[in-house]
């Protein structure tokens, strides 16, 4: 992860994206949302949706591993480069989700997230607190899922001690 | 699903409880949220969790799973006492999703959900728009997760036509 200091608004990640299958959309549905329309083709036909779709929870679950392995890939080359890595606390949770388009069979989500807003934390010196709109957009450039995150991530140490200054207005 | 004018603001669901084994938090991590803290007991020990704990995204999913089945089940009784069922329409999404606390190996954790608002759908005449509140609890007592869900569900066909007054408020 970034430092909190080299991180801005505005910041814009490609994180990876993902072909959703039939047959991954029948396992995670299977074990976390047994609907018709996300389980057999047939029975998807006959629903509002008009053909297989993906959970929602699958496609928001898909984010949080393209998010993970792009933050593991970013650390790599960091480390490659001689570079420290910030340590990424823990998400308080997410707002806003919105799953505005099925994610039909075949279909490829690309994923992105983009810094919205920074803030220093006043509970915890040594962290900032990070703003940021998460987006799937299919292959035919249509948004279908939109949630906002925060998460804590670490300052630099020198940044952190009590006679830095910096312009960063402060939170919490 | 309770058709609409069944439905009343402070009716509570116990959907149901699940018991978060190692295996299966080790399993949907490397799948979807590939952390040490979520795949390794030692790496976790070593985390500022200190031990094993779900994805986020794992115990909000089995929400879901809970969540469809508790209506499977009712739509059973249902019909077992010869009653129609309403339609649930599709979801605009989630807000305000707090993970409060960790999802520690062994945990249970017992979801419910709670009726916020209801009112009729302007823009989709045979629909009414519910606001629920859901939850999931540990053994302890202690609230891990929080989020706010809306749902379309189906109006009575005689109270959604024209000549039908009731004093739900309209909305969108």
């Amino acid at each position: 992860m970034k430092y909190f200091e080299d991180i801005a608004v505005g910041d814009r990640m490609d994180i990876g994206s993902h072909l959703f299958g039939a047959d991954e959309i029948k396992l995670f549905a299977a074990q976390f949302d047994p609907q018709p329309f996300h389980m057999d083709e047939a029975a998807a036909a006959q629903s509002h949706f008009g053909a297989l779709c993906a959970s929602g929870w699958h496609t928001a679950s898909m984010w949080m591993r393209l998010r993970i392995l792009y933050g593991q890939r970013e650390d790599a080359e960091r480390t490659a480069r001689g570079e420290p890595n910030a340590t990424l606390g823990p998400s308080p949770g997410f707002r806003e989700l919105k799953w505005l388009k099925p994610v039909y069979a075949g279909d490829t989500i690309s994923y992105a997230s983009e810094v919205a807003d920074k803030r220093l934390s006043q509970s915890r010196p040594r962290w900032g607190l990070i703003q940021v709109h998460n987006t799937g957009t299919n292959q035919n450039g249509e948004l279908v899922l939109s949630f906002k995150s925060s998460a804590f991530v670490e300052r630099r140490s020198e940044a952190a001690s009590p006679t830095a200054t910096d312009s960063v207005r402060r939170a919490d």
